[in-house]
């Protein structure tokens, strides 16, 4: 049959708000429809910004503090230059405390040190420096001055660049080393104008002294936030998250029958997708540690708490997730059907072994966040180690049957397990590997756990001694 | 029997260079070997420090060559202090133009377009609102002033700081609205005392157009590292290392037993280690595709070349990085021994698979790196298929065979594999979970891979669609 076409050829437009208008060949409707689609796009973006904004400050009151924070000090260091006797102080060279102010100001009272420290030891350095090769520079000559500055500029900015792609600089001086090449070059460069040098050096030196300490005192007094309390809560809370993922994920894949589909809701997806935060963690935590240990003491954290085992213990979380990464969407909830017999016989031991996981992970993180030695740790483990022989054990049960060619199933004869050749339930290998491969990296997740453990014990023997 | 004591009690101190010197309880001569070891760890340190720079200039000559350009962009832009005609020209606020280069240069092209764009649009919209909230508190009178520049400030400074808290800003204008703080605090503040409003704008704006097109120039014409072909290649080169980890990984397995363990060298274990460095690129690769996204057309790359896609294929990659990291160091290498034969019955599968899963992977990096479609691919995918079918298969015979829990094994029974029930080979299935666990583990790599073909030909025929 041919399809009758019985309405003309028309141009629909579908607006934002659901509607849809027919376009009439008109160009001055047409350009003004465009023109009307073109703004709501653009209100409809604006406004999803806005609650993308708005869901940031509920969710992170800290981060709309630290905005706060940055106005505060901008406000107190302008007033630099709204009183006349302070402004008079610092010979007109406020500008410098402003700006000190805009850059330093960080996050974490660490990162703020951190850069403030930077700040300051750049600009002394390369002050000290760019006087004494201007005063070289004065000794040779008029029309040597210029020639060994260059060279001076020229060979100190390549050396302190070269000096950023080195690690373990650029982790702890990296601002500081920027620093140290713009003073060089400003002091050696405007040393040819300015007669007043060691004037100017030292006026910039107490402006910086003026930003820095407006923003260290701000950050330190006004809700703080703290870089090594940041690190020991993201670890804490990986910790949990990973404990959750690996409770859904062993939990999803027993009942994936049992319950429906629509029943898996958004709720319990977040939960299993929770752990990949994991995953890529491991930049923010090396940051994090290396600011933490500029901090002064702070909650229950001493000067030189041992940063760096955090580190330790968050890679070996990772090792985990990892681990969970490679069961969580593998082929092993969708491929071949493991008989339901031995699928209900293996739920009890592997949900065993990932509650018992799960839990000495929730325990650790409780020990991280109290920083105590958990009493039940040891014994947790053991029972881990127990449940990890018992999953071996029925594994082993299991080749008591016999695994046949034959297709000649008697698929519910559940009691038939472990009693030994007597009537043997018959199931072929392939039916079983999916709930092999669950079961050794069940296995490999306890023994990851197990590291982690130890990483926490470690961690915590290293702050008792120090 | 009581040991004697024929010596009498001494110290001794190890020499770094190996030597070792009995200490006489002389406290001159203790204190100034004391500091004779400081002074040798001191040097010891520096030595090694000095080695590690020296590798990294050796290794990576770019980076070199960028120091080199920094100082090259500093010595051009103090020519402008050098030079009288020029000086005049800026207004003697050439200053800005030296604090532009050494900001803005940056290792990669796109970095620094990205810098430089920021600094421009936010200098100017900055000084644009300082200028208009000064005339409007100008018109307040001047006991209204203060006030009404004050609440600018704070007000301005805290929505700029927030804004840099959403993910969609951070990535592209983070340093833009640092300098809009910075610009709108010195603007308003400054405009309370400096009366050449307008001139000063000018001349930051020039000073920055200055410093930027130098740096712009330099990074593009002299030996330019463009964040696209960073990119490119740092996704190539993780394909090409996980190819070659899992190569070795799988090989590592199956020859446990033929090799001795000190045959295990750094350079196989360099190899097997080499899938780590794609764990953790998320963060470079997703700042390097925000940068090459600024750049213009180079090389083979197009203005609006995908970028995005690129960490599609790459986050793929790391998927099935992290199935190697549960697969490496697992307790597959270590736990219950498998039967040789079962082993070497399973071993050609278990390689013919391996080896075509990182046959498509080098395929696809060879494809990646010359932007072609690998006329071999589709070929060397359905292999892969066939391989996974195959090892699928070898599971399903090895069925065939009757796993049983009498221990009387035979084990050399090689040529019985799958010829039914007729002689069987009698394993336990323990005996078997780490090759099973190997076999599905290797199935996912297989599928993941997959995966990452089909993100390579999106990206291509996005390519060629833009």
């Amino acid at each position: 049959m041919v399809k009758q076409n019985s309405e003309p050829l028309e141009w629909r437009i579908n607006m934002p708000d659901g509607t849809s208008k027919v376009l009439v060949p008109d160009c001055m409707s047409h350009s003004r429809l465009l023109l009307q689609g073109f703004v709501m796009a653009f209100l409809n973006k604006f406004w999803g910004f806005l609650q993308r904004a708005w869901k940031i400050a509920v969710n992170e009151p800290n981060k709309l503090m630290h905005c706060l924070k940055v106005g505060l000090a901008l406000s107190l260091v302008s007033l630099f230059y709204y009183m006349r006797p302070l402004y008079e102080g610092v010979g007109g060279n406020a500008m410098w405390a402003v700006m000190t102010v805009v850059v330093v100001s960080e996050y974490t009272v660490g990162a703020t040190l951190s850069k403030s420290v930077n700040r300051a030891i750049g600009t002394f350095l390369a002050g000290a420096l760019g006087v004494g090769v201007h005063w070289v520079a004065t000794q040779s000559g008029e029309k040597l001055e210029p020639v060994i500055l260059q060279a001076a500029v020229f060979l100190l900015a390549a050396a302190a660049t070269f000096s950023r792609f080195i690690p373990s600089i650029k982790a702890r001086f990296d601002y500081g080393a920027m620093i140290f090449i713009l003073t060089f070059s400003l002091v050696s460069v405007s040393g040819y104008r300015v007669e007043k040098l060691f004037k100017m050096a030292h006026d910039r030196l107490s402006t910086i002294a003026i930003g820095t300490s407006i923003c260290i005192l701000i950050s330190m007094l006004v809700c703080p936030v703290w870089a090594g309390t940041e690190l020991h809560n993201l670890i804490k809370n990986n910790m949990e998250k990973l404990s959750d993922s690996l409770d859904g994920c062993v939990a999803e894949y027993f009942e994936n029958d049992v319950k429906a589909d629509n029943t898996k809701n958004e709720a319990s997806n977040k939960i299993l997708q929770a752990y990949k935060c994991t995953l890529n963690s491991k930049a923010t935590e090396e940051s994090l540690a290396n600011f933490a240990r500029w901090e002064p003491a702070h909650g229950g954290f001493n000067f030189g708490h041992p940063w760096q085992e955090y580190l330790k213990v968050g890679a070996s979380v990772r090792s985990c997730a990892y681990c969970i990464e490679a069961l969580n969407g593998s082929s092993i909830y969708s491929d071949a059907k493991v008989p339901d017999f031995l699928k209900k016989h293996f739920s009890k031991f592997c949900i065993r072994l990932s509650t018992s996981c799960s839990a000495v992970l929730k325990e650790l993180s409780i020990a991280i966040s109290t920083m105590t030695k958990s009493s039940k740790i040891d014994i947790m483990v053991e029972e881990m180690r127990n449940a990890v022989e018992e999953l071996e054990n029925a594994l082993k049960s299991l080749s008591k049957q016999q695994i046949a060619s034959t297709e000649t199933k008697t698929g519910d004869s559940v009691n038939d397990i472990g009693e030994g050749n007597g009537s043997p339930a018959v199931v072929t290998l392939a039916e079983i590997v999916p709930l092999v491969t669950l079961t050794s990296l069940l296995i490999e997740i306890a023994a990851r756990t197990e590291k982690t453990a130890e990483a926490v014990t470690t961690g915590r023997e290293s702050r008792i001694q120090s």
